[in-house]
């Protein structure tokens, strides 16, 4: 088989381990007879899935105990009301940092049943960079931030550490480097970046929130559902929740996250040094907010894309495109991304200016 | 490998050509070299998935044009609330057929932006039968059923045909037979018994549904969001679809309704009679509603219970606990569970009786 190096934006890449594992399966479950996806969910077999996949979670970022850890369904997009939903307090009212098109998203669901209020943007320069001083009035329940921005290739650093309950959408860089948790009331994830394949969604959050919002909750959004049945409230995505946790399973077994942070670093300056270096090549983000997981940029003469783009074919480097609003090209650097296929892409951008530079 | 008999309630037996199939696709997706798990959603291999998970739908359902279809996360559970949003109209107002814990439980969720009406219910009876007189006024904007209720063993063997607009939870037996789905508004259903692994949930719905909601609906419980982006408004739970993809192509090539009705028919009337012929058994369900699905039944002397369920171990039968809610033994038998499981079942049967009865 052909070694793709896949520099998908999500669903990506993830460990061939997982993959090894998850498709066996899917044949026979623990040899059983059975296919993991046709055993019952109450099952004990599958409730030790669900109870060690949390665990793995609590583990890996070290999560204190005032907090719990959930595997739902929905993606972020359903977290943008969950966290609204559940963290609306006396003053219904949530702040939002808008740092690109799904934190937009964020702040929309909020109004649905209370008021958002956005206390920093950075539309104004098509979401290249992370505004620094929000405007967080005292009104505030909520203060609701995106980690790291796909599209727009840029990252939050530091997060605020105030007074006011801190929510996160952390999907596309969660797990790839050390975060203290007890700084936040809520982080949710999609699992298809760092995690796992596409279908299921992490919550975790500080348990003081639950049964505590200020607005009446339908029983599937509202967090303490789903914590008063340990995760299982009805079916949960079986064969997601199972392969995220083979995914944390390689995390943890390859040294956790001060292992997978430095590997990621290392990735990330290896490809924003040739863009910095090179002639062809501009960086789209702000270089101190500067994405480790979304690397964006273009090339400076567009006349070259084809060609680029040919070059990049014939190395079997796939999901290079950039996303529409931005244009250009994209390399996302996902945990389970080699370095070695970074060091093929940089080859390439090389092989590039030596053609046309 | 040995031979299970799997009769679990959902997550259930699939047809072992999905199993091999789907496994294949999580190591190497259509000779990609990727892992269908690992490639863009918006790829063209995986659109066409999903555009074929959709097309297969219409295709065996035999779905007119005023309809369409959707592969959406988050359970029936979640189908509850979205079922009542998008169908309250001028009334805001649903009535409710209660046949069960789940058809229950979709009543609450309505009363949360309108009002539940109970046009009928069977708990009474710790609902073993479908009530057929229903008290339907002229102020409902829709009527809730559940076809079929897993947990007690019935099904609705006629559903309502009036003016009303109709909305059915047929989680538990789509695609187990023919039906006229131009008589129903919307129809919704968790994927994991008929249609494929856990994960996924299917809409049916007539597109004059949309946007015609008379309460606002928030962003992701709306089925004009998912229909207006092709049921990729966000990423898709890929591994449920493609494997339901897959059951469908199995359901079609195998003669489709036609063909898979009878031989529904066939088991369950195989196991129906001898719950009804032996001394030692006895169903729980009213006659008339019983489920062609899922079978309940109970031994009358409860003493033979463990030799019984002995007995199951030593057949490789599998899933035949009764709910805690019923007691007893269900045999659930969707689609692809083969005649020949049942017969080994009865067989067991017989045998208990020769020795005990």
């Amino acid at each position: 088989m052909k070694k793709i190096h896949n520099f998908s934006a999500g669903p990506c890449i993830l460990p061939q381990e997982v993959f090894q594992k998850s498709s066996e399966s899917i044949i026979d479950f623990k040899n059983s007879g059975l296919s993991l996806i046709e055993i019952s969910h109450r099952s004990k077999d599958f409730v030790d899935v669900m109870e060690k996949a949390r665990s793995l979670v609590k583990d890996i970022l070290n999560i204190p105990s005032t907090h719990d850890v959930l595997f739902l369904q929905g993606g972020a997009s359903l977290g943008f009301l969950m966290a609204a939903y559940n963290l609306m307090a006396e003053n219904k009212t949530g702040g939002y940092l808008v740092t690109g098109a799904w934190a937009k998203k964020a702040a929309k669901e909020a109004s649905f049943m209370g008021n958002s209020v956005i206390v920093g943007s950075s539309e104004d320069k098509n979401f290249n960079y992370i505004p620094k001083n929000l405007n967080i009035e005292n009104n505030l329940d909520y203060l609701h931030v995106t980690s790291n921005n796909t599209i727009f290739g840029t990252q939050i650093k530091e997060f605020y550490n105030g007074n006011i309950p801190l929510a996160c959408d952390m999907s596309s860089d969660i797990f790839s480097r050390k975060i203290d948790v007890s700084n936040f009331d809520l982080i949710y994830a999609g699992a298809q970046k760092n995690m796992g394949p596409a279908g299921t969604t992490l919550y975790i959050f500080n348990k003081k929130i639950l049964g505590n919002s200020s607005v009446p909750i339908p029983t599937m959004l509202d967090l303490k559902t789903h914590f008063d049945k340990d995760s299982m409230f009805n079916t949960p995505p079986v064969f997601a929740v199972y392969a995220s946790m083979l995914t944390l399973e390689w995390l943890k077994n390859n040294g956790g996250l001060n292992v997978i942070e430095k590997q990621n670093s290392k990735k990330a300056n290896l490809l924003y040094n040739e863009i910095d270096r090179s002639s062809l090549f501009k960086g789209t983000a702000n270089l101190e907010d500067r994405s480790t997981m979304n690397v964006t940029f273009t090339l400076e003469n567009k006349d070259l894309n084809e060609h680029f783009n040919n070059m990049l074919a014939n190395a079997n480097i796939n999901g290079l495109k950039g996303h529409r609003s931005v244009g250009g090209f994209r390399a996302s650097m996902y945990n389970a991304l080699p370095l070695e296929s970074v060091e093929v892409l940089v080859d390439v951008m090389k092989n590039l200016e030596t053609k046309k530079g």
